[in-house]
């Protein structure tokens, strides 16, 4: 492919990551009412969402209610299938461990995220998984999505929480 | 406590974990007709069992279905609680990563494994996730109750996939 196309695609993925990035914030103060406003959609190889989900360990009393493994359901249900090779995933923090092995163990195309979670995150916060030698599918991941905002609203959320407590 | 005691209820706890484990394995055969044999129990303070999870996979079609997941989910219903600091998770195979990182998640007391998975267990085999910096959760593992016959079950179970393709 010629130098400048690819370029010039790149650039345009870019900006439909930007997009829905803006989204998931835009979405995240009513997110945030109930549970840390992380949100994850899944889009298929046409860049139709097919999945989405918001954080519910909480509400839901679920374990496995982060946003990335309801969007992977969900997503799994409308394809009738649990292979995401040709599939990318994006979400405003770093996946966790758990979510990170998940969306190994679903073989998911591309992962964009937007902030570092050096506390949890499974794709270079704490470890990335996804280089690790039980990860048999490799994966493209892009990192820094709309980082600094993605950051603020999650550090406001926090704040939020202390002064409530 | 007596050292003498605290040998004594070990050791009863180790013999119920084996009992548990025979049960397990003697489901293998029909678990095994549709995926690969891997059943979880989970067990609460008292010793019973409020989840239980086998493979589905393929047949659910379903990233997310892993025994230790779908025990964790059902267990996590009946408690309605996320967190299950006082329970016992029993699975034949070392967890992958996937579900070590989910129930460290899910904050599960003790995890009590059969054989180990050295391409992509998750307590060990590759990574013990439980000691990882990741996890804000510490758990107490016992690793390689009837690890022989676990381990033999598994492999036949391969043995007869391969000859089938």
């Amino acid at each position: 492919m010629n130098h400048n196309i690819e370029t010039q695609n790149k650039k345009k993925a870019d900006l439909n990551y930007i997009k829905w990035m803006k989204s998931i914030l835009r979405r995240s103060e009513e997110v945030g009412k109930l549970e840390l406003p992380i949100t994850a959609i899944i889009l298929d190889k046409k860049g139709r969402c097919i999945g989405r989900g918001s954080n519910k360990r909480e509400t839901k009393n679920d374990p496995l209610g982060h946003a990335e493994l309801i969007a992977l359901r969900q997503a799994a249900w409308l394809k009738n299938d649990w292979r995401f090779n040709e599939c990318s995933i994006i979400v405003n923090l770093e996946p966790c461990t758990m979510c990170a092995a998940a969306l190994i163990q679903a073989r998911m195309g591309q992962v964009i995220y937007g902030a570092d979670d050096n506390k949890r995150g499974g794709f270079g916060g704490t470890i990335d998984l996804s280089k690790h030698k039980s990860a048999h599918h490799k994966m493209n991941v892009i990192r820094g999505i709309l980082d600094d905002e993605c950051e603020k609203k999650i550090k406001i959320w926090f704040k939020k929480l202390r002064n409530q407590k």
